[in-house]
């Protein structure tokens, strides 16, 4: 089981944008840039958060991506399914429909234990992810990181904003 | 993020098994032939349940697969894990170390805020999972189970173990 590396990407990208704010934006080629990724495979990436209603893209000379709301109100798993999707990590083949216990499927009236109790799990993983927002990730890495590492960033946004 | 198909086919192997009980066993045909699935995948996954002390394999004429422990000692979790991996879904590359903002690795002495995030909650996500045991999945299959299903599997039981 394992996530698109597409989420780490998409996640650091909306907390940079957060910095960023809503009166300017990045190209898709700075944030690739920022993070050290390949900016052909962050493009879908950032896309697909686009097409979520995470980030809009702003036209012109000096365009990019800026986060589309405020960061406080965008979660984490909003992040996460707009990359990776909405799907549960367990598909349930009903295997218990087959072989010699097998009945018509009117008879299968309560839902496959197994699928259930998987689908708590799935929703117990979602719930972690959705009490926490951008803004929140954007509080923690201005806590833990190295002020040298911050003001080297810093420098680089007003280089790159200018 | 996918689980492998093995967990659906591993799961209800241990819950057949648990009604099996720890005087009988059942051998991997057998077991493909409850479960409709194919027995040489299955097998690979039979094994990764040895391996992990949850089956142990009885041999001889007649022997086959039980369960090393009783049901109610054994988690949903062990299963999933036993055939899945222990791995976090999500996998961190530790992108926040590169680019214009990147500081000797002893600058970055709190984890990853994303990353913290992201073990956290797959923690959550095994929690639930280790809550159960495959005794309750036997009482929600019987509970759930059509009456007719649950006399067939029954006769198909006595049939193959006489």
């Amino acid at each position: 089981m394992k996530l698109s590396e597409g989420v780490e990407w998409g996640l650091h990208c909306g907390v940079l944008l957060g910095f960023v704010g809503p009166d300017a934006s990045l190209p898709t080629a700075r944030l690739a840039e920022y993070h050290g990724v390949p900016g052909a495979y962050l493009a879908k990436h950032l896309q697909a958060m686009s097409r979520a209603g995470i980030l809009e893209s702003v036209q012109g000379p000096g365009g990019g991506y800026r986060l589309a709301r405020p960061a406080a109100d965008i979660t984490v798993l909003e992040v996460v399914e707009a990359i990776d999707g909405r799907e549960s990590a367990f598909q349930c083949a009903e295997i218990r429909r087959r072989g010699p216990s097998a009945r018509p499927a009117r008879e299968y009236r309560v839902p496959c234990s197994i699928h259930s109790l998987m689908n708590r799990a799935d929703e117990a993983w979602r719930e972690e992810l959705r009490r926490v927002s951008l803004a929140d990730l954007m509080g923690q890495v201005v806590a833990g990181a190295s002020p040298k590492g911050l003001e080297q960033g810093a420098r680089w946004m007003q280089e790159v904003l200018k």
